[in-house]
């Protein structure tokens, strides 16, 4: 690996970290105000102070070591998509499982070159589970190699999904797919909640394939390179290549790729 | 707790070690082999030895201390309904989740008397998270008291869900349940593959309410005193008491399940 990027790779893991401490914080803050109060609007401004929290210590670690590179993040950091160096921001996925106490979120941090995702760290603070890519390099857990399934058929498989805030057509669309996943006789389909994790499932081939009609940049930035790193296929869910703007996801094992794509496409929402 | 019972919860929780032990073995065993081989018909076979091995050593050990209880579990232990003295073990729940190595399944093993459930243990043995209950002493995560969500509407809650092996009509039943909790605007569906935890997660306040419309009895046995000790409400899902039969589950905290059951009824497979 150049030496350029090991650095970049150091920071990426440092900047993780340093997120996955407050979400830390949070978390066992989080479980005290839940024992003393209703779930409702506390909890939600709990849960937006962690992720701006989050963000914050990740977007200024960032740019104390690279004050010239362009940041983008899911709390109102904009960032310049055309710059030579991006850094794309989720400094917490998985709001929902957080809010309810769930130990299954993520720090995801991803670095673009040039507009191609180069470095991905995803890091589920509670677990401590750590997954890294390098373009060109490979794909880690923990700091050990990952590979993809090398399931060929769907009925050897477990299915990923997830969804959208929508309530209407595109969460129709989700359950249509999850029946014709069904009638392709998968193992199972699941459901956990956390897209960059989820991501990192199919590279650490604990699922063969996951989809989902709508995600933010900064959901699939780290966690793609890292499937792909591993072996795996990455594209929307209609076979395109992902950028830098909201899309529907498939990612896979390259054995069940065409597969999935045929049936996440044929049930695609209009809109999207 | 009558000293008596307090004997039970240890050998239960002893008896789930002692599962929990093998399948960590054949959880690291399995690892390599997925390595070497298509996931297929070996896969099977190991994890089909898994849950033999984790039975046996179970059942032996129970035996021993209670050589007169009845045993009842899922590898083909019959076990007398009527007994004053009955252990009902899952050796190994989230078969499909271990065999795909996703680090989320448990041994449960439930004591009733009189056909009343008493003393219950849940164990993940890769996260060691073990969930305890004894009937009228409450219920317990690593030692510390479980309460249900304080949730009073569906609009604040996450609900859990499972799919029975079925692929007819009993998946469209779970299905279009979930579109009518998204119509009701629950915070999310979740689908993590182990019924005993998703039990254990109603219990512990991540699940408003978690629901599948067929399990069997040692699936359920544990987990149902988890929630009810831990002040939550179990039944069939529609309404009816669970007993030692194969049965429709539904789980909530107080507040969200005659809402809940609504639901489940309305969608409920006619031939279950």
């Amino acid at each position: 690996m150049p030496s350029d990027l090991a650095s970049i790779l150091r920071l990426a893991e440092s900047a993780a970290q340093a997120g996955g401490h407050v979400l830390h914080r949070y978390w066992h803050d989080g479980v005290e105000l839940r024992d003393k109060s209703e779930v409702g609007g506390k909890s939600y401004d709990l849960v937006s102070d962690a992720d701006l929290e989050s963000q914050s210590v990740i977007a200024n670690l960032i740019a104390s070591v690279c004050p010239d590179h362009e940041l983008m993040g899911e709390e109102d950091l904009i960032g310049d998509t055309d710059a030579e160096h991006l850094w794309v921001i989720d400094p917490l996925d998985g709001t929902n499982n957080f809010l309810h106490h769930v130990p299954h979120f993520a720090v995801s941090i991803a670095y673009y070159h040039n507009g191609t995702p180069t470095v991905g760290v995803v890091l589920n603070p509670i677990s401590g589970d750590t997954y890294t890519a390098v373009k060109g390099d490979g794909a880690k857990h923990n700091g050990a190699p990952l590979r993809t399934a090398t399931a060929t058929e769907l009925s050897t498989a477990l299915v990923g999904c997830g969804f959208y805030y929508d309530r209407g057509a595109m969460m129709r669309s989700t359950l249509s797919a999850i029946e014709d996943f069904f009638a392709h006789d998968i193992h199972g389909i699941r459901r956990f909640g956390t897209a960059a994790l989820d991501l990192c499932a199919v590279a650490s081939g604990m699922f063969g394939a996951f989809f989902e009609y709508k995600l933010s940049p900064w959901d699939f930035a780290a966690g793609q390179l890292v499937v792909t790193e591993a072996g795996g296929k990455v594209s929307d869910a209609k076979g395109n290549p992902l950028g830098l703007q909201p899309s529907s996801v498939l990612a896979s094992c390259p054995g069940l790729y065409d597969a999935a794509l045929e049936i996440t496409a044929k049930h695609h929402p209009a809109s999207s």
